[in-house]
């Protein structure tokens, strides 16, 4: 049960809950649910729900909303503590309404943006396992998609949580659209080969310069996709773009225990000692995204030479 | 027991004899011992050794040697068959020491190459796991380098197989070359936030352009090096370089069975039934290959405009 907010981080930092919208409505909802209960906890518990994971902006967003709504709603009073918590709960239950239009719209603006595409490879999870509701971020562009004719996805599997292999293809399976899996280190030669239209995956922050922060092993996906002259797009909610955060460089990028890397499950896959590299992100430059679809419509990228 | 050539071909079929330069030298000792057993059996043997894997070339051309060796040293006549046999197991075993002289000079030239790069990138498995002896391809270049100064090692793990985790990792620890792993996904942002000197790789077959079939996920790498600026080595046996294959796009690429994508062991990742792309190598274009690195010296590619 996330019935509090040390709960709700928790289950954040383990990625029981996880994906950039998703995290950033489960943190607003854990912070009204934690007021109610105590209303001094309000900066403690901000600051925890913050801390849970450093490079998707929606948690932050999301947070400091709430934390906003419950000032201006009450003091420490207790009539006032009752408004503050009834703010709280008021604009989480906001949040999460807006996240699930977005999701719709960002769907509908996609699909327009890719008409004709009809092979779409996609990375991680951006579905509504990752954004709540029915809908997603780049799954809500390619369902939007499969509603104008058909499409058929390469899920790349998305080491080392496997995001993509667990999480992507049951969704796209259960919504009946054709999917194929592929290792993360074959999409590149596929974009290569001619077998893909279009690259469309989510975003955890977007810096002010329109570099994009994203599941570790898009930047690849982006180089091929660019190298092939295919387009490469960003789905994700307006809560996503980053002004105070100039270009990718700025973003913090989270390091990962090494133990995600050298088991599965229980199995050892390698020597139980060696060092490991996990960033959990990698940046892809502003140059590489064709264009960024949010709820708002599609920033397309200014024609290079 | 390799004892025979269908023990052999089968053995490289699941990979448990594999590595460019491994496969053509246990193919030729198979066909060898075929031969000393059963003289009819040279054209079968052969056929069926070549047929095992078709990505790379070595394979085919240490076969190609030990059958024209076999015909030149005999015929069909009791003694002749003595004397074909004779001379097919001479041929294996120059193969085999002409392998393990080339990977010791291979390390030299690519050390001299890299000369000042202290923080390598490699991908799958070139040590003496893929290439026989005390040697390697890629990995002999590192070995080379920690001769002369202090290197350190990020191997990318090599999904589906994980021969970077489970090979490469092993044989530098063994080694006592510092080493740590990464997702294939990973190594591109690594590359782009300048960890990482020189990328290092080998090759299964290297077209007549330049172009250069390697272990899937080595695409990637290449345009992330491209893009950083990053020297992308290409380490590789002169009987690597296929003149009868114009460019990358004429290379058959082995696609392999699905589970070895959606099962690690008994562990099912994904959706049992689910489609996939399972293509064993990929294919790196000529203009991001900056150096060919052979027995016979350094090929460099002509400066970029």
């Amino acid at each position: 049960m996330l019935d509090s907010a040390a709960a709700a981080a928790e289950a954040i930092r383990r990625l029981a809950v996880r994906g950039a919208p998703l995290i950033g409505v489960v943190a607003a909802c854990a912070l009204a649910v934690e007021l109610e209960r105590d209303a001094g906890a309000l900066e403690p518990a901000a600051a925890l729900l913050r801390g849970a994971r450093p490079t998707a902006v929606n948690l932050a967003w999301a947070v400091d909303r709430v934390v906003a709504a419950a000032r201006s709603g009450g003091s420490g009073a207790a009539g006032a503590a009752a408004a503050a918590a009834a703010a709280a709960r008021g604009e989480a239950e906001a949040i999460k309404a807006e996240q699930e239009a977005a999701n719709l719209a960002i769907g509908e603006h996609g699909a327009a943006l890719l008409e004709g595409a009809r092979r779409v490879l996609t990375h991680c999870n951006t579905g509504a396992l990752a954004c709540g509701g029915e809908g997603g971020t780049a799954l809500a562009v390619i369902a939007a998609m499969s509603t104008r004719g058909p499409v058929e996805v390469v899920a790349s599997e998305t080491r080392p949580l496997l995001q993509g292999a667990r999480l992507t293809v049951w969704e796209l399976s259960r919504a009946g659209i054709r999917c194929s899996l592929c290792v993360d280190g074959a999409a590149a030669g596929l974009i290569a080969r001619g077998e893909i239209d279009a690259v469309v995956v989510g975003a955890d922050r977007i810096a002010a310069n329109g570099d994009v922060a994203n599941k570790v092993g898009t930047y690849a996906h982006a180089l091929a996709a660019n190298a092939a002259g295919v387009p490469f797009v960003v789905a994700a909610p307006e809560s996503t773009l980053d002004p105070a955060t100039r270009t990718g460089a700025e973003i913090v990028i989270e390091e990962r225990d090494a133990d995600e890397v050298r088991r599965l499950g229980d199995t050892l896959l390698t020597l139980p000692d060696v060092p490991v590299r996990n960033p959990a992100f990698d940046i892809t430059p502003a140059d590489l995204v064709t264009a960024i679809v949010t709820e708002r419509g599609v920033r397309e990228r200014a024609p290079q030479r």
